[in-house]
Order: C-alpha cells, then structure tokens, then sequence
C-alpha cells in the first residue's frame, strides 16, 4: 500500500502537476500519519477542530449530518483522492462543517497544518494549488449566494407589489422608498435595486421611483408559483 | 510618502504580526508597483482579471456595479490598509467581482501573484495571514448560504402546508414524500429535513412520514408574515 500511496496523492488536486516521487519526499520529510477506518467509523465529528489536512488514498467517507430526529442525512460523498473539507483547515473557525464517516474500508493520509505550511514553503506548485482549491469554493460560494438571494428577493417584491395591486388596477405607488424598502425586506438596497432591473428588464413592469407599472401580471404571478 | 508605507502594511491583515522593516524587506525584494488614484478614477472593472494583491495604502475605494439604469450602486467600501478582493486572486475564476472606483485620493500597493508567491514561501506569517483571511471568508459565505437557504425554504414549506390546510382541520397528509417533496421545491433532502425538524423543535407543527398535524396554526402563519 505505501508504495502505491505517492501514485495516489499524485492523482489529488493537491498534489496536481507535481511527480510521485517529489511527493513521497516532501511529504515524508514533515510529520504525517496514515490511518485506515473500518466500514460505519466515525472519523470526524461536526464542530470539531479541523487541524489536518486529510486525503482520502483509499475509499469513500460521507459527510453527514443528524437530524432532530437523530437520523443521519447524507450531504457529500468524498472518494479517493480527494481532500476533506480544505476550506476549514485555516480561518478562526476551523472546525470541521460535518460528521465524517466511513462508507467502506477507508485509508486517510493526514498532514498536519504546520507540516503543510512546510510544504508550501517548500514547494510554490503546491500552494498554488491548495490557494486555487479554496479560492474556487470562496468563488462557488459567492456566485451561490448572489443567486439565490437575487431569487428570494425576487419573490417578496413580486408578493408585496401583489399585495398592493388593486383589482382591474395595473398601477401601484409604493409606500416606502428604495431605502425604506430594503430594510423592511432585510436585503441591501443594491440587491433591491438590481432585483427591480431585472423586472423590468424581463418587460414584467416598468418603475419610477415609487411608481409601478404592471406590464405583465400574469408573469409576476409565475414568479410566485416557481416558489412551490 | 513612501517610508510610511510598511508602517501602514504593519497594520494590514495581510501583514498582521510582521514589522514594518521585515514587510519592507520581502516586498521591496520581489516586484510591485505603487499607484495613485484621483477621487473618481476607475482602478478596476468587474469581470478583469485579478492578477495582483492590491492593497489601500491611503484614501478609500468603493466596490460598485452598474445597475440596469446605468446607475452605480455601492456594494462596499475598503479603506487602508485593507487588501482588495484577496479571495479573487486566486481560483479558475480570479476576476473582479465589482467594479473599484476611487472615493477620494487612494494609493495603492500592487503585489503580482508571482511575488506574492514569493513571498508567501519566505515568510510563514505572510502564507498562514492569507490563508486566514480567505478561509475566514469562505467559511462566512458558507454560514450565510445555509442561513438564507433554510430561511428561504422555511417559508416555502409553510406557504405549501398553508395552501394544503383544509378550513378548521389541523391535519394534512402530504401528496408526496420527503424525496419528491426535496424535487418539488428545488433543495436537498438534508436542507428539507431540517427544516421539518425546525418546525418541530418550535412546536409549530408534528409530522410523522406525510402526516402532518398542525400545532399552532399562527405561528406558521407568522413565517411567511416575516416574509415581508
């Protein structure tokens, strides 16, 4: 097995573009361990400190989560040879977002932070890559967020506008301005703003301050079905 | 000006416990450029690469976007000595997420990421810093993407249990089950359960497989009320 270890490692984003060999001495050069877990182990639970970067070399581990009804729901499968949870490892809350568990025999190769910090510094190729692995899910995370806040919002204004058209009306002036408007939906006014943009860009209304003109009701109806 | 400079970066998180001579040491020995800005100047637009750590050495920069009406709306604003979309350096997709404007005068100190890297592999502080610093931010976005998430289907199982709720029953046996209801709504089967639980642990309803037994009738009513 440990011979095929470096082989492995050499497959893992981390260790991207960089020979089995160079791993095996830089990695052997720091302090490491190598654990393996038998089918249903718990490896790690939620709200624990992440202090190591650990790679899976052999298997598949699942991060989970209890439910209030102490079932175990499943979130991510993690198979050989991925790293766990790189994003925790740094940060003033590096705790680890998940129970992991073992889904088969598992075998994990695991570095410490101060050795990993050794081997940034020992080899740009692979700080590159660990700083390309995290920023990719810092940008993944960002791109998610705007969606689905942008979507959320959305809906409320198309309820609230709803909400204040009269029947046989297609004209409503608002109550509250933009900065009213954005704290009482609990979103920043560039949010609003760009929510009421795409409204109009969508020919669904058209607005001038709190002027609104419904164009297309029945569109603005849909907005709210999508919700269910 | 220039002798104040790795005063200034002292206090930059970026630098955070490294002294004003040793930040002058490694960024004077590595290429970067200082530039300055007048008030209203364009220093980037969304959607540019992002090749360099630029960090406000003096002044105040505001992140903007252009809305459909072709207004510039504020987003954030970053004074020195605070380093510029430092999560956006790295990653597949290292462009600018909003365009920087100039407040006022702004000097600006440019790092190349080839400097950077540099850097990072002769002084430990620097890496582990910046390390910190975009953790910290991937684990903030994570935290809120959960939290808008689950508010937002939290309301969503409520309007669709509101809408099942025959008139003086407190009894609905759902038409699907938690796989086709976690498709129905768009989210994973670990966000719905959750939220199910939620509801529970806040005595607003009971559930047993599809039955759902309602507890209190108002404070359901009250999620989607929070809505606006």
């Amino acid at each position: 097995m440990i011979s095929k270890i470096y082989e492995i490692l050499s497959r893992s984003p981390i260790f991207r573009d960089i020979s089995p060999e160079k791993i095996e001495e830089m990695v052997t050069r720091f302090r490491y361990n190598i654990r393996t877990y038998k089918k249903g182990n718990t490896i790690t639970l939620r709200g624990e400190p992440c202090e190591e970067l650990m790679i899976v070399i052999k298997g598949t581990v699942k991060g989970e989560m209890i439910d209030f009804k102490g079932k175990a729901i499943e979130i991510e499968m993690i198979s050989a040879p991925r790293p766990l949870a790189p994003a925790f490892l740094f940060g003033k809350h590096n705790r680890f977002p998940v129970d992991v568990v073992a889904s088969e025999e598992v075998v994990l190769l695991s570095i410490p932070k101060s050795s990993l910090i050794n081997i940034f510094q020992s080899n740009a190729t692979v700080l590159n890559n660990f700083l390309n692995i995290i920023s990719d899910r810092t940008q993944f995370l960002s791109d998610k967020l705007w969606f689905i806040s942008f979507k959320s919002i959305k809906e409320k204004i198309a309820h609230y506008i709803l909400s204040l058209l009269k029947k046989g009306k297609n004209t409503v002036m608002l109550p509250k301005n933009q900065q009213e408007l954005s704290e009482f939906f609990g979103v920043t006014r560039p949010s609003l703003s760009r929510v009421f943009a795409e409204l109009e860009k969508e020919n669904i209304l058209f607005y001038d301050r709190r002027k609104i003109i419904i164009k297309d009701r029945d569109k603005l109806n849909e907005i709210l079905k999508e919700d269910l």
